[in-house]
């Protein structure tokens, strides 16, 4: 398998950078082919703008990024380091996150690799039809076939993202991340590694959580994903994309992470 | 009240950019002090590193941020910019985010203001003590007594995100933010404003749009906030912090975004 692992921290010697490398040498000892980008070290753009548009004059014209971000990408005219992640993208069969979470979410430069590499035509706005006016996308899309995985170093306690926990579960956090920008595109999305309690972390939870990545890594290309369902396969009302009403109830969605809320509200 | 408005679009003439533009206009036509930053006008660094701690050096030491941040912050040697934003904090009653739904969360450049401003000792790391032993935060913590509130321009139609829409319903793809970032630190957070469909949007929508702005802006004092249960006030156990079983059931919290899976687990 060809996998890319894009990386954000900015210390070489941290515990993010640490499982990094553990995957390197895992997945390569393993025979895949491996290629990285390391966002720190190449010093990644994080903030997409008029000047990721060769082709687009600010002072002359307003920036709608989805207009340029369409046309760039369609005429192949981005900037180089964007056109280089979109190769890498496509080569790969599989995509790894690796990243510390940070105020919930991925740190602001791997947030700017996504902003600036998923194109309109690429990562959005893709097949749009009559018979899918929304396009091909959550299960469809540019990425189909390709798979992908979030690993994230996460400070807190594991005991504060499960399923009562008061930052909200580990799969709700992450739901933006891994519905939202992985499967979204079409990719398969594995459930995340997570490694747990890293501000409080020793030698030996580090050879644990290594023990672990590597088992984990041994299974990737056979591992069952997240099953998300498919935008186009049926269980959303085309038009207004909700779940349709025979498929799950209000009552069966619950509260969700409604029930950190003193009241509920109509 | 004094307002500190955070806005985050490359595009003075962007639709966010208008609404910001009502948002400053009203607020002052109300006798509001506002102060605001523009971060892409800023050129606002979003990547936080060693160079966000003057007294750091990276080829003498391993960048541990929590560690820098707080030393930094409590020695207030940080960097001008960060310092600045900290002050307009400090003098705020409250804060608007306004900004457009990027990949379902925060542009890049607004997260890198999180990441770099939130300090720890300031946005977390807040309270430590033997009865609070997981700190001052969620309902207390350095911003407590002040409020927040979401502006966002958002690209799908209203039904996507409505509570069984695909993209996930709006609170859960907020929460991260609403939650994590702004309820966390200790800020009562408002509703978000919300405004849907703007990449189909007409002079009449946002004529539409900014009425509805200028109406909420006129009840941000007295606007009761999201009713988000505080960390320490006994709704959470206090070592694990998950909800007490007492005050909601897991039934309860039946499926929340899990209703996006063909099959639950476990």
């Amino acid at each position: 398998m060809k996998v890319l692992i894009v990386l954000a921290h900015p210390e070489p010697k941290s515990l993010t950078t640490a499982l990094f490398n553990v995957t390197v040498d895992e997945l390569e000892k393993l025979g895949h082919e491996v290629k990285t980008t390391d966002l720190y070290a190449l010093n990644w753009k994080s903030a997409i703008d008029g000047a990721d548009f060769p082709e687009f004059h600010q002072d002359k014209e307003r920036l709608v990024i989805t207009n340029e971000s369409g046309k760039a990408y369609h005429e192949h005219k981005l900037t180089k380091d964007v056109l280089e992640e979109q190769a890498k993208l496509e080569w790969a069969d599989m995509l790894i996150l690796q990243f510390p979470l940070w105020w919930f979410t991925m740190p602001a430069i791997l947030k700017g690799w996504v902003d600036r590499v998923f194109s309109f035509g690429l990562g959005y706005g893709v097949g749009y039809s009559a018979e899918k006016p929304h396009g091909t996308r959550y299960g469809e899309g540019s990425f189909k076939g390709k798979r992908a995985m979030l690993s994230v170093t996460i400070g807190g306690p594991a005991s504060n993202y499960k399923e009562m926990g008061v930052n909200g579960d580990i799969f709700h956090i992450l739901w933006p991340i891994n519905h939202g920008v992985l499967f979204y595109p079409g990719f398969d999305v594995l459930e995340p590694f997570t490694v747990y309690r890293t501000n409080k972390f020793t030698e030996e939870d580090f050879e644990k959580a290594s023990k672990e990545l590597r088992e984990r890594l041994k299974h990737l290309e056979t591992e069952k994903p997240i099953p998300f369902r498919s935008q186009n396969g049926g269980d959303y009302d085309l038009h207004s994309l909700e779940l349709k009403p025979d498929v799950i109830s209000p009552e069966e969605k619950g509260l969700g992470l409604r029930i950190h809320l003193k009241e509920q509200s109509n």
